[in-house]
């Protein structure tokens, strides 16, 4: 029985700042059997191809790639804001409404060669993730696709990430 | 087989500040074979209880939350540091070497009379853990089991939890 997702995603309007309508996946998160639905619905379109490791952006990506590398008999590699992984890291740079903020992987998290899962919870402009491609290349690993619970196609990320499958279970 | 979990986590001096030796988790989350062991190993003394919700502490907490959550059919509630939970929350404070810090909990993340697993990825002082067992009791749900990967047992965490069921896979 296919799970309403949108209806356990819920909107907080001013979140984390004025003018910003935020979307709330706890509500879905706090539902097994909604839970369990993701982390099928995503796994899906991968089951025929060899998946190495899923990385996901901190911290709700984590939520769903973490499972999701269960899922798929993968290993799960933590992108995280700049000085939080504690050993050697590639760096990359994305905007934000002011200034830049930093996404790091660590060196040794990814091999050559590895096919790469990227998650997070939302894809919106899109900078972030396009900044965690680009840490997957520096790493000389492959995108084997991107991964997103909620998409808000107003926004166009999908431009960013040409090159890429980009899966979303929810549109906004 | 075993996995020999220790072989999988790295010591990394002085992070996140002098004098402190880091116990980096990365090499095993990143391993897909352990990943799932972690999981397995994690769920196995809960298997025949009723578990409702898997709540875990941020940011790594969330790494292994988020599995178990999905291998018990739990729902999964996230436990995050001030500020970060968009709707209205419980807080419970907890002491940091200087001053005191506080996570929080979404008021409607957990039920009353919910049997709850509370998981982090580090038993140190026990502090934090005891701030999400507060949390728990202030939604009136029950704490069922606490989880962590690793315990660093010089600092005697357990001794702050005393009335739970504490489960580490790894001690130092």
């Amino acid at each position: 029985m296919a799970v309403d997702y949108k209806n356990l995603v819920r909107a907080i309007p001013d979140f984390p700042q004025p003018g910003i309508l935020f979307r709330d996946i706890t509500p879905l998160l706090g539902d097994g059997e909604a839970l369990r639905a993701v982390v099928q619905d995503l796994a899906a379109p991968f089951r025929q191809q060899r998946i190495d490791r899923v990385a996901a952006i901190e911290a709700r990506g984590f939520v769903i790639g973490a499972p999701l590398a269960v899922e798929l008999g993968a290993g799960f590699v933590p992108m995280r804001k700049e000085g939080k992984l504690p050993h050697e890291t590639f760096s990359a740079q994305y905007e934000l409404e002011y200034g830049d903020a930093a996404i790091e992987l660590h060196q040794d998290g990814l091999q050559s060669g590895d096919n790469v899962l990227l998650v997070d919870d939302v894809l919106a402009t899109g900078g972030t993730m396009a900044a965690a491609v680009e840490l997957v290349q520096q790493a000389g690993a492959n995108v084997a696709g991107i991964l997103t619970l909620i998409e808000l196609t107003a926004l166009n990320g999908r431009a960013r990430l040409p090159d890429h499958e980009v899966v979303a279970l929810i549109r906004y």
